[in-house]
């Protein structure tokens, strides 16, 4: 029973995925989505803590992001830093083959207001990462939390572009094409302010 | 039974978060919370959909802020729009003798990942009230997320201050403190990253 399943986690979140847009979120359970996968109850909660959570990875994005940003180069400001975070997860997460899988999984979770709750925590917990590897290449704390929200921004434009686009272009290059956007509107929207006040 | 009840809501957020605080989230009921305020399950669910909602206040507050946006100066530029908008925040909601019961507030929502899940898409639907409050006195689609995300950030520095301080400073001026701190990190970061890029 407790023998090792090839790619458990992502055989799980596919037959979530197929059940959810079936039947809805509401009316399938975690016994469904399991036997739908060919595995136990008792395996999918070895990866997840919950239903809602089997659309979310289990966290294994945090560690990319951290670990693109730490890995830029020291030179590099804290936007350039971000970019090399929203890279790695384009590399990892965001390919070409995820692209349909993800345009899916964000019509069901845009259906049911217990999965947005738990996506909104997931970014807040994102952005709080973003924030810590900035810290820790030496961005004070608020240039830190600034640079964490544009960054967060830029990565909510550009997957929005990356899953509406066919076989077009990847994450990483639309993910840097949106924090030159928002770099270009942050500083217009701080010289607006300027002028008037 | 069905007779109006003086401040029904605010009877009931004040009887919830005591029980919250006494028994725990997971272990109130919503006729518990009722019983306490001296009121009916079903006076409960007039106001509020379910359990933990009621530390959310309906949804009265994205009127107050998308107002004092729209009554800004026609010729203050987006942030000092903001700026109105969390002010009249201040003057509505975030008053001197709400102080201490938003700290205890802040502290149960923090103990329960429900609740903060809640709290995060709500987070989310008030910076989307800020982006369309925006659109609508002219400002382009990505100035008004920019300026809406940097609000948001400054709502967040500005309402941690304001629950940390004893009867010090009123939240709209620490608001106003906290976008200026905002702004100028902003355009430290957006220079950071000019000259390495």
């Amino acid at each position: 029973m407790a023998r090792w399943q090839p790619d458990a986690p992502g055989r799980l979140a596919a037959a979530a995925l197929d059940l959810f847009e079936e039947r809805g979120y509401e009316n399938t359970t975690v016994i469904e989505i399991a036997e739908r996968a060919g595995l136990t109850k008792s395996t999918f909660f070895r990866y997840f803590p919950d239903k809602r959570e089997v659309l979310f990875g289990g966290g294994a994005m945090t560690g990319v992001l951290v670990e693109g940003i730490a890995s830029a180069p020291p030179e590099a400001g804290p936007l350039e830093a971000v970019a090399g975070g929203l890279d790695a997860l384009g590399r990892t997460f965001f390919t070409d083959d995820r692209r349909v899988f993800s345009g899916r999984r964000e019509a069901v979770l845009n259906a049911n207001t217990e999965l947005r709750e738990r996506e909104a925590l997931k970014r807040i917990g994102l952005t709080a990462s973003m924030v810590e590897a900035l810290n820790r290449r030496g961005a004070p704390d608020l240039t830190a939390r600034v640079t964490a929200t544009l960054g967060a921004l830029a990565w909510e434009v550009a997957y929005d572009q990356w899953i509406g686009t066919d076989g077009g272009e990847g994450f990483g290059p639309l993910a840097r094409q949106a924090l030159a956007e928002v770099r270009a509107a942050a500083i217009h929207v701080t010289n607006l302010s300027e002028r008037h006040t």
